[in-house]
């Protein structure tokens, strides 16, 4: 990797929305020439690049083509053509996280089997073949069924309860999973740079909205006890080391209501739960993923005041050209930072922008961020 | 003021360089729609914006053409056409700061006249014109010679020490000041809405490099008494509320050894006196500069953390593609935010970046701010 950083090193990213986005603000510290590839014309990171270009993110050869004269690719979205990343790797262009980390993290099963394989805790599940489907699961409802391949942001997963959601099943190719009984949904954001340093932002706690199925509110630093944060940050450890990744790896947990701590899924890439990052700690997960895959020593990760994140969602009931009603409110607040994604339609849950509240005091940030929730709206 | 942040508020800015670029860093987050003028086609902003357009700053037509389709104009150098701006907010654009302020910020003996008329302490001067030179003086020697217009960074500024210095003076309009005898050079940005809502940053403190006179090494918050810091800040709200400027305003003053606070002078714009705050305050001064512009009310300006600022210069003796040596090792510090301008040709103390860093302890930031002035060189 060259570190000359005058400028020609050029660091191409798959996917241009909101994620590109924050990582070109911080790049632009850094002199990076940046080449996005996205499908959509009108994405979040068009007007932020060297070079922008509208292509499918699946197609082999758009994604070949793209990369071929970059020195470094990354990801914003796993939903890529990694057969092309992985030429692309062959002819000496740098591609972090690797193709292989991609590879298994797109498919829920073999990520199921990954933690299997390499004891790290997981809820018990099976696999379900497109052909066979749900008929051979004999379990009990309720479980949840997850599309193995393509699934994000809530979308891919089902709750079976009843025959009747057995009738109405995804019928591709899937896994199911004992429906875990969870006390919170936590998270935690580890780095991994090419020379083996590893370093873990704190656990957050995260909220979810269950209408939308997106995480709607979070909270930095978690609460629960040392020894729990720790054991969820060392099993974050564990899995950058056994993959051997090069770059950020978001990890999402479930911490039981028995105190147990089974990971959930994975994403190799800035991740919404790390949103907080860029106020609340000394180093957000943006820069810190610029330092893994350029092989920097990594930031200290270490949070500087009480964080809650929120995202801005769609409003339900409105669809067209985004208008935002609240800012000027909220902004009378002390500590809010809102963070819009240039996206210029909004349509229900659409994920628009997020703001992030920071206070010395917990409560009066989460106060704060009720606030900002029941005031901020994007409707059109 | 559209407040909608659906994208289609024009901003133009005046300006290409480091302080467009990070004034657009903060702007992303606002879904602001970006138009740059820079004479310099590879202005550090050329590819952060929806447009750029190469031209000068300080033609009539140019400066006019590029504004009549915006609905907001600021500037991020003060050596712009003032008149086209002039004409522009007869038309109806939004120009923050005000073309007066401009045109009396660009002056200054203006800017002298101003502080005298307004009861604001600044040091004893007399106009000298650009026929009579400094024969009319009758100071002693040593004294100093500023340029009227035009002077930046140090320069169209001469010490005056002798008569061999008066032969070698300026021809131009200019003034002579009183040589302050002073402490420390201290500053206070503040910003104003047009709400008429006033808001300082704490006063840092500066020191400067005799060599290139420029700002080098800037520390925040101020070690000062509480006394003498509420005084520069008294000094810049009433400035600002004398001014009635929008936008943001740097005070750079001296601190006497004697404890009088005398004005320097003014910057009506994000200043190199404020660069710490995007990491040590809560609030940065590009936000602020885009909450004034905008309207929105002023953010919280609390220091969150001690931090050095150090301008990173293109070392003597070396002009061309510049390279950057050390950002490795100083970012094994911790705390240590590295800000590279795009800039691709470096030239002996040409400002190419800066740093800033933090710490909780003073002391240390201090001393990992000598390290990375020790170890971070841009050669070519």
């Amino acid at each position: 990797m060259a570190k000359d950083f005058y400028g020609d090193l050029r660091l191409g990213i798959l996917g241009g929305g909101q994620l590109g986005r924050m990582l070109i603000q911080d790049a632009i510290n850094y002199n990076v020439n940046i080449h996005v590839l996205d499908p959509d014309q009108n994405a979040p990171c068009k007007k932020l690049c060297n070079h922008f270009e509208v292509g499918s993110l699946s197609d082999f050869d758009t994604v070949y083509n793209f990369g071929r004269d970059l020195d470094m690719i990354t990801i914003e979205i796993e939903k890529v053509n990694v057969d092309a990343l992985e030429k692309l790797e062959d002819e000496g262009v740098l591609v972090y996280p690797q193709s292989r980390v991609i590879r298994l993290i797109q498919d829920k099963g073999l990520q199921k089997q990954f933690f299997k394989q390499n004891d790290i805790p997981t809820a018990p599940f099976h696999f379900v073949s497109a052909h066979e489907g749900l008929k051979q699961i004999e379990w009990n409802f309720p479980y949840i069924q997850k599309l193995r391949k393509d699934g994000y942001d809530g979308k891919g997963v089902k709750k079976i309860t009843s025959d009747a959601d057995v009738s109405a099943a995804f019928t591709e190719p899937s896994i199911v999973e004992e429906m875990v009984d969870f006390e919170k949904e936590i998270a935690v954001i580890v780095a991994r740079n090419d020379a083996g340093d590893v370093s873990t932002f704190p656990m957050v706690e995260m909220e979810f909205n269950p209408e939308a199925n997106l995480v709607e509110f979070l909270i930095s630093p978690s609460t629960f006890s040392i020894e729990i944060q720790q054991r969820a940050e060392e099993i974050a450890k564990k899995i950058a080391n056994d993959l051997q990744i090069v770059g950020l790896l978001a990890v999402e947990m479930f911490l039981t209501k028995t105190g147990e701590i089974l990971v959930n899924e994975l994403a190799p890439r800035p991740h919404n739960s790390g949103h907080q990052t860029i106020e609340g700690n000394i180093t957000s997960q943006f820069n810190q993923h610029l330092r893994a895959i350029f092989n920097l020593p990594l930031g200290n990760t270490a949070t500087r005041d009480h964080a809650v994140m929120i995202n801005v969602l769609g409003e339900d009931g409105y669809d067209g050209l985004a208008k935002y009603e609240g800012v000027e409110d909220i902004l009378s607040l002390e500590g809010v930072f809102v963070h819009l994604y240039g996206k210029k339609f909004t349509k229900p849950f659409r994920k628009m922008g997020h703001v992030c509240i920071i206070n010395k005091d917990r409560e009066t940030a989460i106060k704060n961020a009720r606030y900002v929730q029941s005031t901020l709206k994007v409707k059109a």
